[in-house]
Formats: C-alpha cells, structure tokens, sequence
C-alpha cells in the first residue's frame, strides 16, 4: 500500500488514498476569511492555491479526447447520425494545461464544471506530492509546507459547492419498503411506479448547510387530530423531529443543453463525488402537507451534508454488489435506465448514525448502514433526472434517500427505528428516543475500509437547537 | 393621469406607471453581449446603467428607518420582547446614496437585494426623468438620449435573475378544485390540508427560461396501460403536453436568516415584483411519476418567464378582492397566515393563452383569466414558505399555480379546457386542440387597465420542438 510521508493513523478517514476536496477558510482570519479549495490529509488540509501559487501544478497538463470546434457545429440543430459519426472520426487526443485558478474560488464548482480528464490529472499530481518516494519538492520545501499544509483544528470548513439545484430521491428498497407498509400496509407498500424508476423530488438548494451549523426546530401546521385529517391543523413546533441517513452526490462536468438527456455511459463523466447528508425531516408536517405535491416546508428548514467530497476515483476500489443482488430483473428497468456495470454499480461504504447529548461523552449509535443498500445507483438517479431534458449543472447536488438495511439495527431514520413511535431507542445515557429532542446532536460517520486504510467522509453533525430560537 | 415625453400607446404593455426591470444586451453586440439593466416604457429600453454613468442618479437618496447595530446584536440568540422593545426605540431615519453599481450587473439580484426603500427611490427618480414636465435632463440631452433610450427590437432580453430557488404553489381553488374533481371525484376534490395552507413544491431552477426559448417536447416514462398502474410503464414522448398560466414573484431585500419564519407583516417588503409564467407540464409522465413525492421530470424540462419584472408599487393602484371573496373565513386561516389586508390582498390583471401555429396570422386565444383567481395571495405564500424556517434569497421566484377562474373559457391548462381530453378547443385555423402539438407557440399576456394606460407584463412565448430536436 502506498503510504503518504504526512502521518496518517490507520483509522483516519483521510488517507492517501482519498484526498477529497472541500472549502476552508483559517480561523486565525475570522469572518473575512479567504475561502479557497483545500484536500484532506491525516489531520491537515493541504491548501491548493498555495500549491498553484508555488507553482507545484506548473507541468500538469490535461489529457483527452476532444471534437473539433467546426465539426460540432455541423450538428447543431439538425444533424444526422452520419454527421455525428463524421464528428466523431474528427475528433482528436488533445492535451492543455491545468487551470489552476479554479483553486482560489470560494467554491468547488469551477473545479467541478472543468471535468474529470482534470480531476484526474489532479488527483495524480496530489499523490506524487503526498506519497512517500514520490515528487520531494513540497515534502523538502520547509516554508511551503508551513504555509499550505495546515491543522485541520485551525481551518473552519464551508459548504463545498453553490448548489444550484438540490434533488432527493428514495432509492433504497428497505426504506421505501419500510414507510410504506407504515402507511399503506404491507401489500402496498412499494407503490407501482417505483420498481420502474428512482422517484425523486426536488428539495431546497438555499437551506443546505454545512457539518456544524445548529438546526432550528421547526414550527408549522401539525394536523389538529393525528387520526383525522378532516379536522383541520394547529400551529405549533414539530413534536417527531427526525434524521435521514443520506449520501448525496455533486454533478460535475460542463452544464449539459436544455432538451438533451444525458446517456446512462455519460452518467459518470458527471459524477465529481460523494459527501454524507442528513435530510432533517419534520414528519408531523410532512404527513399534512405532503398531499398531493410532495413535502415542502417538512424538509425544506435545514438539509446537513459534509464539508469533505470523495471522488469517484477514491471510491473506485470499492465498488461492490447492491444489496438489491446483482442485476435488476423483475422488472428490468427500460433501456434508458439499464446500466450494464449494476452489477458493480454500489459502494461498499460502512454508515453510521449517533445521537450525542451535552451530557455524554460521545455520541450513541442508533443505526448502522451501507451504502450498498440501494435499489437504484447514482447513475441511473442522473440520467432519470434529466431524461425529460432537465438541464444539469456543476455543483448540483442530488441526495440518495434514505439508506435503509434489511436488519432492523440498520434503518435510517427514527421513523422506521421507532417503527413510527411504537418502539424506544435506547440511549448511552440511560435516556431513550422515539424522535430526536432539542439539544441532540445528530452525527453520521461513513467509510470504506481499505487494507490498513481508510476512504472515509468526515463529519456531517448538526445540533438541535428549541423551536423559536433565532427569532 | 401623468405622461411621458416618449410616446406610448395606449395599449402598451409599457406606461409611464409600469416602469417595469429587466436584463437586455443589444443585438449587435451579439453572443457576447454586455446583459445590464434596463426599463421598459413603450417601444424603448431604457438602459440604466448607461443613466448611472451618465450621473443621472447622483442625487437619489434613499430614506429607511434602520436599526443600530449595536442594538441589532442585543436580541440575538436570546431576545426577550423587552429587549426588541428597546431596539425599535433605538432606531432611526437614515438616508444613503443609491449604489448604482447593481445596474451594470447581469442580473436583478444585487438591485432586488437593496430593498424597498431603494426599489422607490429609483422609481421616483425614473419617473421624473420620463414624466413630461419632469427633470428634463435627459429628455433634453440628444447624445445622452441616443446612447441609453434603444428601440427595443435592437435588444436581446435574459433571464432576470439568478434565481436561487424556484418554488411552485397550486393557490386558484377553481384549478385545485377541477384537477381533483378529474382525478378524485366532486367529493373529494380538495384535499384536507388545501384550505388550510398554500400546498407548493420546490420546483426546478435551472430549467427556468426566458420567453422566446424553444421547448423540446419530454420523453420519458409514460404508464403502459393509463387504466392499470399496475402494468409498468414504457418510454415514449409525452402525449399530454400542456402549459399551465401562472404569475410568479422573485424575492426581493436582504436574505432572510435559516431558522427566522418571516410574518405576514413583513412579507410584502420582500416581494419584488411580478412576472408572467408558463410552468409547461407533461400530464402523462407526471400521473405515473408523482406519487407519493410529487412532480419531477413532469415539470423539470422547462419553465417560460417573461422577461419584465413588475413591481409591486406599479401594481398598487390594482390592488382588489379575490374572485374567492373578502375573507377567507371557512376555514379562517392559522394566525401566521391571516393577512388582515387580504380583502384588497388581490391584483386585477387581465390574463390570456393564445396557441400560434406556423400557418396562423396571430394566436388564437384558448383562455381568459385573471389574476384575482387566487384563494391564496403572494403575501401568504412567501410566509408559509418560511413558516419551518427556509431562508429566502433575493431573485428566488415564487409562481402561483395554475390561475383558473369559475368560468369554463378562464381554465389555464389545457387539462381543465379539454377536461382531461373529453373535449376538444377550436383554434382560429379551423383546427382542435386536446393537448398541445409540436410547432405550437403558447403566448401567455397580462395587463392591468388603467384610465388610458396599461400596467403590463410583455410577452411570455414558447415554441414546441419535437422530442429529440437537441439530441
Ligand atoms: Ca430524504
Ligand atoms: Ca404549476
Ligand atoms: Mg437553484
Ligand atoms: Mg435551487
Ligand atoms: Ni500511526
């Protein structure tokens, strides 16, 4: 295994191996921090722009197949199969060099917008830099690595991305499986379409925050008698407050055009990587509002993702088999949606929920996950998302639904652990859980465990904070 | 009734009392064209940005009663109402210069962010400028004129904003009422929560597009038998495409803070102002896709907005009842909701939807609506979006819903026109529509009448491609 000569600990979720990128800023500048594109190492950040300023990306060039310009605008509106193939037989292996300006933007999304033939070129680059008997000129240059490579504890890290877009799906069968025998009984409990595609909704983009910032109870229309909805809603503070145990993905790559779908082989080009999320749920209003357009302000007050997003390249090694089995067959998805490498199509990446008081020495895990508990992958989430012409841009965000497991230790929300409030959780503490209380703080932890290191995600915590709190 | 020294007709969407915003580029500055601010006022443009440099508005001051800082921070996390008290008390009237820097920016964002009292202030002094017997500086100033009054067949207009977020309501209880009584019977038409709270959905934001940009027709999963969902689905062009007439508003002042609900009382000094909007809808693919969590690629592959922003202080002078009467009193709204102004909460804007084919001279009109359809006004759904605790950006739009008024001939949708296509709608060139066809250009128009002038919204037009045209 090839090791780095900054000093890793065995269990550290950043190893050589993963090098993902995220914002940060030094605390030591306050408020007017420059916010630039940072890597995890061990428990440090390695700045980016310092290197780029340096001059340590100077040779990296890009490699990759390109169209030449006149030849693409040969089919344009109305071009035919035989001028795509002309198009495509004009095409050339090109190289250039790295925009390293994409370092010093206060977000992710000029890096993610420039492609994967750059996000790998990079990624080779930090492994040289990084990795023992590789490239020695930052591991030598005493000054330069006091100025780029910094103490985790001295960076406050942003959100990653301006998430233009952010969309939810309810891609794990168990969960699905799970609500709607809650709701509808065990012989509905999948409704029709949902075997024949991965159901999304559309979430709020300006209410995603960051690992770390608190969560405001909300407050909202609760359904005035529980059993009957006939009776009309009271104002009042969520009472089953909840998590959702969530990876969410960031769209990379150019924007694609308005009215072109995207193909299930160009999926991945537009994958850049995996952070975790907890999609904070209010389910009292979700069960009073959500008819018959979806649920809105139940989710719309807080959704939680991690600073830190691991590549595609990261998560490679350790691809595996949906828990769903191998292949989608009964029913086969429709040829858009069917993805020859399912079979491998899942990540083998351990999940878990806690639930920490002021009071407790650490946080009580209540769930423990994978990521491989998915029906539907990430590929077939973006190509279902744009297979009416949606338009998809860099720095988009799109949510997994729930990872929920077969074992009931393995849920991923209260909802389904409680089973709807039927069952206490306990706690660490001696307290028990049906819902989460002010004051909780909910942290998920997700990795996939190499030999002797580790790919991991860092944090993805928020603190309950009483309804009204910031009024 | 006051004039303008340009000349505008009286049917003109444009007066002197609209002065409505937008984003244009000229034509011959082509692609790469400076996009900046501009005015409507009949057949021109005015460009602001050009009036800015020119000086025009050095004197604009802009009055507000602001609180000091100081005071601000005393009610943070912990505020009693004695300490709110205080602050107000600690409050003053300030005046500031206007920034005129948002004017050169290539979108609305920064201006709708400055707030009310500068959104007046500019009004104000535009009126002034425009008004016969007004400040003739410009009027007066041929070279001045030349370079920033440009005829508006020489302007190419954009997107207004960045829109952040996009939201959709389903607020004209005539729609909410038709749609159920289509799918759920006359008895159960509106579902328990709709009287209660404005049901909306988060919506698509990158899809949102300008009038004049061309639809493609979705594909997508359509039911494979429409009377058995228990058949699976088939992929296909939509069948049913239809528009859906809407208003939507953008968000204006500063962003809202995550956790802080806006009042009712607050709520109008974060409306910027009104624009025309077609949410285009694939009925076919959104029955079989939206349960249980809503509308996706159904309505996620374009969205028509006009390209003029109106304000609401043009709009003031139109301030009515809603067609829904003057209280909402069965059920009375929760009291977060109750908008003591809701008896004149309402504008009276004149609505249509024409369908224009290539061979027809004008569009035929298939609709007439108007704005006062809605049961629930701007104000209330702004609050209601907040109420868990959403943050709310300035140029986040906010659409209606379907404005469907009691009269079968002012339904706006296609779906309630054609009642779910038992009926066909004759067009002007001898031809019936149930759906719309490829090569249909819907033309969305509103306006307010006033006494010999008109407060309108310009045009909002679509053009149906084929499916597939863009791939
Ligand atoms: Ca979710
Ligand atoms: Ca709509
Ligand atoms: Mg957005
Ligand atoms: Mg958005
Ligand atoms: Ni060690």
């Amino acid at each position: 295994m090839e090791s780095s000569w900054i000093h890793v600990q065995e269990d550290s979720d950043f190893s050589l191996q993963n090098l993902p990128y995220g914002i940060f800023s030094l605390k030591s500048e306050g408020q007017q921090g420059r916010a630039r594109v940072g890597v995890a190492i061990g428990d440090y950040v390695l700045d980016l722009s310092a290197l780029a300023t340096a001059g340590l990306f100077r040779d990296v060039t890009v490699r990759a197949t390109v169209l030449k310009t006149n030849s693409v605008e040969k089919i344009g509106e109305n071009g035919t199969s035989a001028d795509k193939a002309a198009v495509l037989a004009d095409s050339s292996e090109c190289t250039w060099p790295l925009d390293t300006s994409v370092f010093s933007q206060p977000t992710l999304n000029a890096f993610m917008a420039s492609g994967k033939p750059s996000w790998q070129a990079i990624r080779k680059r930090l492994t040289q830099l990084l990795a023992n008997g590789g490239d020695p000129i930052l591991k030598d240059n005493a000054p330069l690595k006091r100025l780029a490579l910094i103490s985790a504890c001295e960076t406050k890290l942003h959100l990653p991305a301006d998430i233009g877009d952010y969309t939810d799906f309810y891609s794990s069968r168990e969960h699905a499986t799970n609500v709607g025998t809650m709701f509808r009984g065990k012989d509905n409990a999948l409704q029709p379409n949902w075997l024949h595609l991965p159901v999304g909704y559309h979430g709020r983009a300006s209410s995603v925050v960051v690992s770390g910032t608190n969560v405001v109870r909300p407050r909202g229309q609760l359904q005035a008698d529980p059993s009957d909805d006939k009776k009309g809603s009271v104002y009042g503070a969520c009472r089953l407050l909840d998590f959702e145990l969530e990876m969410a993905f960031y769209v990379g790559g150019p924007p694609t055009a308005l009215g072109r779908p995207l193909t299930i082989e160009e999926a991945e080009e537009h994958i850049f990587g995996f952070s975790l999320m907890n999609d904070w749920s209010a389910r009292d209003i979700q069960k009073w509002e959500y008819v018959p357009l979806g649920p809105f302000g139940a989710k719309n007050f807080s959704t939680t993702i991690s600073p830190w997003v691991v590549t595609l390249d990261a998560l490679e090694p350790f691809r595996c088999t949906s828990s769903a089995g191998p292949a989608q067959d009964s029913p086969a998805p429709l040829s858009y949606l069917h993805d020859k490498d399912y079979s491998t199509g899942s990540y083998n990446v351990n999940l878990e929920v806690g639930i920490q008081t002021d009071d407790m020495m650490s946080a009580s895990v209540v769930s423990r996950s994978n990521f491989r508990n998915m029906y539907w992958n990430a590929k077939q989430q973006l190509v279902h998302h744009s297979v009416t012409g949606c338009n998809m841009r860099p720095g988009d965000l799109l949510g997994s639904g729930t990872i929920s497991g077969q074992d009931s230790t393995s849920y991923g929300s209260m909802l389904e652990l409680s089973w709807r409030g039927a069952k206490e959780i306990p706690l660490s503490d001696g307290t028990t859980r049906k819902f989460l209380k002010d004051g909780d703080t909910v942290k998920m932890r997700g990795y996939c465990q190499g030999d002797g290191f580790r790919v991991g995600f860092g944090e993805c915590d928020g603190r309950i904070l009483p309804a009204g709190s910031e009024d």
